[in-house]
């Protein structure tokens, strides 16, 4: 314990309203902390569960600062937040995870660079500023390629694959992007998708949960599941291991996801990340039953200097989380008559296709 | 599913604002409810994770009307309410558990009558009215003897043991309890105290947690222990089959708690019944982590008529939930450290003797 913790009682702000936010919040809730969120949106699903709503823009000067200074520390649950309202926050509160870990995940160029800078294996990419720049990225890397907004992009909104070279000209392809910042990122032929949800403490503590496995369907996580089936444990620690190195070079403090490739050719297995999100994630939902520590209460004590929790899966069980999206929720009444399966909605009114409404998660226990 | 079942996204109204109403309000949201939350103390607990508060009085009527009239089902937290709220709730919306159910339970003379009524047995008692009923009372019960206010008693307020003859005069008694109605029960030399605590749907589903065993320390509830050790599997059983008859007898909608002592003579193990709350309990408080649904999340089904989950006790697992009571609460620092150990704090701001602050619950896995 550290002057920089929180005792009970304590307010802790959170930037951004949705699902992410509702479930840090009632995690907090459970630790005797009062919540303020800060959101945009008046329908925010997580001011439904706050003690204080501060419903303001993002650029706000004003409304943020009057956040942050009637808070104990302030935490986000997006990565979406603008370096400047990060520096704006941390001028009146401790910011967790800080301005620096966010500023250089938000940006997939300069995200990749560090993770490269550490000796770690990600995609070849290219800066792309301009049409000339995109035609050098696509020799230099080749085909199929990716061209992605260096920002701001979630749920494969913001990409493009390139699969061929007739598939219309430079100029036009860089105009669908409307002149925001690119990269180009190469093809990697992988066999899956993996992910570690770690949480690191101000005294540098770090705890990770087990490896899971995710499937995406249209560019969102369909189904989250742990352990990760038919994999080394070998590969397994080097996972831990990446997250854990991440963490520390950031000087992290908090949840952190980090997605990885998982490519399987001659060599082997092998891990490439492929993008690092400083927040709960929706590939940790499965730790709210499946693990003794849920991410959310985790990284409640991470962002307020108490000791971590224990990441350890329950009893050697396996689990199995799936997103609610869009018209899945017309389930619920089944789900909810389902023995063993625990069903997670977010409170949100209009169930719009490729929308998170919720979850669910199975727990197999060891047979 | 009945046309008596909520939708997701319906406003739950809990009257009420301690920490079983802020347990139901966190479990509420996790199914994509709105909460309400109506009580006359501006600093409840449970205000701080509920969508809408309503600050005013239990004989608010027209507060009351506005509170009902703006959510889709009622529930309580404790037992407390004059009859006459419990109406005029009920004219509104459909309350849950009913007026009826909290009207018997809510007065000691008229809920031993009926569980007496339903061949259940109670402790002898006496109704005490005048000092003269007591002096007949206790020539029919013996000593020692309780005498207890029929109504609005709790945490061993507003009772008072009798041990001998010689304890000052019955008028000077009488008085010490201010003319309120009394009653006189006879003192049962029990063993130790165990607790059912049960769900009974709208369609009439029930489904009990698991008998657990109590610890009292200066009447105030210090320990839970389930399973309840060194009792006989027959005994577990009448324990919830007294638990469900009486759940049937009340038409009861929610979760229901009976308190019972165990009686151990020559005539082997019995029960005798202690009290119903008509409410969640802080004996169920170790199904948050300690069964595969919480009884807030049971009690949420039920009142919503949705189907009730698996009551069941994780994996054979042993657990133990002891209370923070008062200045216990400075410990919240290792009890964090302490791997294993599930921590919950109320977020009540004022650590006074005898309040509870939180508690603490340890699963141990089955060895």
């Amino acid at each position: 314990m550290t002057d920089m913790s929180l005792a009970p009682g304590s307010t802790l702000g959170i930037v951004g309203g949705g699902q992410l936010g509702r479930m840090i919040a009632l995690a907090a809730a459970n630790y005797g902390l009062k919540v303020h969120v800060y959101a945009p949106d008046a329908a925010s699903p997580a001011f439904d569960v706050a003690a204080e709503t501060t419903c303001a823009a993002y650029d706000d000067a004003e409304a943020l600062a009057r956040f942050a200074a009637s808070v104990d520390a302030v935490t986000y649950e997006f990565e979406n937040i603008p370096r400047e309202t990060a520096d704006l926050l941390a001028r009146h509160a401790p910011l967790r995870p800080s301005a620096d870990a966010l500023s250089t995940t938000q940006d997939r160029l300069s995200e990749k660079s560090f993770i490269n800078g550490l000796g770690i294996a990600t995609a070849p990419f290219r800066q792309v500023d301009t049409p000339d720049d995109l035609a050098r990225a696509l020799e230099a890397i080749g085909l199929p390629a990716v061209l992605k907004t260096r920002r701001f992009g979630y749920d494969g909104k913001g990409q493009r694959i390139i699969r061929t070279a007739e598939e219309g000209d430079r100029n036009a392809i860089f105009a669908e992007f409307g002149g925001a910042p690119l990269i180009l990122e190469g093809f990697v032929p992988f066999e899956r998708e993996v992910s570690v949800v770690a949480a690191r403490s101000p005294d540098g503590s770090f705890a990770a949960f087990d490896l899971c496995e995710n499937e995406h369907r249209d560019h969102i996580l369909a189904l989250t599941r742990v352990p990760a089936p038919n994999l080394s444990e070998e590969t397994a620690r080097i996972a831990v291991e990446i997250a854990r190195r991440i963490a520390e070079a950031l000087d992290y403090v908090g949840i952190l996801a980090v997605e990885m490739f998982l490519v399987r050719d001659e060599a082997g297995e092998r891990l490439i990340v492929n993008e690092i999100a400083p927040r709960v994630h929706n590939s940790g939902h499965w730790t709210i039953e499946g693990a003794v520590t849920s991410q959310f209460a985790q990284h409640v004590r991470a962002v307020c200097g108490w000791p971590l929790g224990d990441a350890s899966r329950v009893a050697g069980a396996s689990v199995e989380m799936r997103n609610l999206i869009g018209d899945d929720i017309d389930a619920w009444q089944a789900l909810l008559a389902e023995s063993g399966a625990h069903l997670h909605l977010y409170g949100k009114g209009d169930a719009r296709p490729g929308r998170k409404m919720g979850h669910v998660t199975r727990v197999i226990p060891a047979s």
